[in-house]
């Protein structure tokens, strides 16, 4: 095994790789508008082209949503199952792009070259770091490091639904030893991450009735109990002066993350205050003593996403309303259980009913949190490959939000999956003027190639 | 002068009084729906002519909406000036409606005759009981008791916008010694009411924002400030467990009031109860240790009159709000002064702003409490006048909401106005089934010409 060998390749073939991405980025895949389907199928029959192309038996899969695109090839272990999305975001606003989303370029741009347009990050950009690796393997070597599995979704932007019965259906071709997912970012600008704590999620709704009809402010006000404000002094009951949550047992299996892991965080160098700048803030408005990445990727949280009641239109209505509703999630860790805190959120909320309302619940989802088996050595392997690739040593890093995906692997086939991805911050993925910096592309790419020396060397 | 035979002369003309009222009520005069102006013009019409069948010299003045009516008559003090309106509420949904809106009639109940159709109540049935109190006078004596000058407007029901333009120009005509307005009700099923006190109203829109876009909770989600968090805090803050308002000087001007008044409330027989349970509640919500009639009437108040923010349509969305707003009103009592709360609203909120939030405002008007000068005689006349038609005694009452043409008649011209009307709680005005019971209609005919009598005695 020759790695120096398939990096110089790599760099060799930028020019070609990035003209490659170009082709893709130029089909607008929108999944979830139904008259972008045709331009869904035509992206997967491209990449199941290109992955043939290095030699893999690459399938296009149809479901009854946008088709799946499942590539095999290579012998021997580990058997690595490799996953990432091939359908991109609407692009609306359009008339906030400065070049046409599907007319995809290389810009220069004061803090270096970048690949403009819908997808390049998100996440045909991603995905096709690993293909140019798999490319650039097998051109040196004459083939594949070991078995690889290549599967591609199309459905990602529009909500999956034909992904858990795919999983399930074609479990046998597509469990391995484990699952690699190219969907996410670097830490600040230059360092790699592996993801290895998902947060879980609560979903909850409620809608508190007090009166059996709107009322007249004039004629009720004063006398009749308002749900508006009954809600509010339950939204506000929920966190303590310390940004807390109150909920009983609400911490109940949350762990204080070790050392080790507080210091791998700490060396990082992620810039909280530019962090926070970015979406015009400029302090941590969570629980006290925490540091902002404990506080988004290892803390719990509760916030309300929505509220309504009453009148909401233009200018004013004195009308005392019949109800109010609120969605509020909870975004969980380690062992918390979210149905436990399911009970102790509505408990907790009918104890603060004044007489005369009632509330309704709506669950809308309850996921506890991810956290991958990093015992595997496999993590460790591929830590200090991407260590190598950067200059700054990778880390073990949360992820606030949820990846399904991630879950579904363990879920459905066993397997443990690690999320190493190259996106930046400031990608803009999911609006306009949506870029992947060449950079990310092309050490992306030779991160790949690291990774596959390291797990198979 | 001999009043019972006015009186007498009422309850023989019943019948066709009945049949007066039941042709006004024919013509569908909808203020708000301009399909229906010409019918506002119609119903204009037949109020000048039937005024003028008195001997009044009556007149429809244009206006840029619809028209005013009014009539002048009678000769020598006090100079009293009546008000009324003639427009009606729509009456979607129609489907509810046991018989046509439009096409009246005289229906038995099991608690007694009532007249059914739109408008019989609210407010033609109304201004018809002094039109036929004036008419049973003139047929008695010849003459009016006095000068008396009927004024009635056709924009009511949306929102009186040509009301105050023409007060001011004809201010000479319709400048009198006091205002008689019927546009209110009875209290409960047999006690008549002179309104002498109206709730001021102070109305503030306010909008918190925090970050400068709309965030995902999964990546911000703990470390960024919630703006519905925000205003749930502040509007929770703004009761107190007693259910008193917290701003810093808010009840300076809230006098309490005189015990006799108090026991005139305490005599009406006020159903505080049923008050309640004909709108789903059980128990009164506002100030601890404080009569449903005081917090509705006496009392000043603070309600949330809607609140929106973040997603509220259907599902889930984990957005982390860049801003979320509440409408909140003041009822208003005594000698609060509107702009004082307002400042100290606004005080208090930027007080509970937590860092990196701003607040915008919207003011909605300002308008303090309005109370008549019952050191009048002319109020102790009315009220023993009242009592003298009526099962029990007339008291002076408060009104929960604003009656603006009250201080139309004292801010413009200078008057105090007495109201005085005869509706019933569940005349469903504003809604389907509109009625007005014959009783309301008869003795409230009867109440004016004691009240003529005892004005001009």
């Amino acid at each position: 095994m020759n790695l120096d060998d398939v990096l110089a390749r790599i760099d060799h073939e930028l020019p070609r790789a990035t003209e490659r991405l170009l082709q893709l980025l130029r089909i607008p895949s929108i999944s979830t508008d139904p008259a972008h389907a045709e331009e869904c199928d035509l992206a997967a029959d491209w990449l199941v082209a290109d992955l043939a192309s290095i030699g893999l038996d690459a399938r296009k899969h149809p479901t009854p949503g946008h088709p799946m695109v499942v590539a095999h090839g290579g012998e021997g272990g580990p058997h690595l199952v490799f996953y990432g999305h091939y359908d991109v975001q609407p692009v609306d606003p359009i008339e906030l792009w400065r070049r046409p989303p599907f007319e995809p370029a290389v810009e220069d741009t004061p803090k270096g070259k970048v690949i403009r347009g819908r997808g390049a990050s998100d996440d045909k950009g991603q995905l096709m770091t690993f293909i140019e690796a798999c490319r650039a393997w097998k051109a040196v070597h004459g083939a594949l490091p070991c078995r690889i599995t290549i599967f591609l979704e199309g459905e990602e932007e529009s909500g999956s639904p034909s992904l858990v019965p795919f999983m399930r259906r074609h479990a046998d071709e597509l469990r391995g030893d484990i699952a690699l997912i190219c969907d996410t970012g670097l830490v600040g600008e230059d360092t790699p991450a592996i993801v290895t704590m998902l947060r879980g999620l609560l979903a909850e709704e409620l809608t508190i009735t007090g009166p059996d009809k709107d009322l007249h402010s004039g004629m009720y006000g004063g006398a009749a109990v308002n749900p508006i404000a009954v809600l509010a002094r339950i939204i506000a009951s929920l966190h303590d002066e310390q940004g807390r949550i109150t909920l009983p047992g609400f911490y109940d299996g949350v762990p204080e993350m070790p050392q080790e892991i507080l210091d791998q965080w700490q060396a990082i160098g992620f810039d909280e205050e530019r962090f926070l700048r970015e979406v015009g803030l400029s302090q941590p408005a969570g629980e006290k003593g925490r540091s902002v990445l404990e506080m988004i990727w290892s803390r719990p949280t509760c916030e309300v996403n929505g509220i309504t009641g009453g009148y909401t239109g233009e200018g004013f209505k004195t009308v005392l309303p019949a109800s109010a509703s609120a969605k509020i999630s909870f975004r969980l860790v380690g062992r918390q259980d979210p149905h436990e805190i399911r009970k102790a959120f509505r408990a907790h909320v009918r104890s603060m009913l004044p007489p005369d309302c009632e509330v309704e619940f709506l669950g809308h989802g309850a996921a506890p949190a991810a956290q991958m088996s990093t015992d595997d050595p496999a993590f460790e392997k591929a830590r200090r490959a991407l260590s190598e690739e950067w200059p700054r040593p990778a880390a073990y890093v949360g992820c606030g939000g949820s990846i399904p995906i991630a879950g579904l692997f363990k879920e459905i086939l066993g397997m443990d999956a690690m999320l190493i991805g190259f996106g930046k911050d400031d990608d803009a993925i999911h609006s306009p003027n949506e870029k992947y910096d060449l950079e990310s592309f092309h050490k992306g790419t030779r991160s790949w190639a690291r990774i596959l020396a390291a797990l198979t060397g």
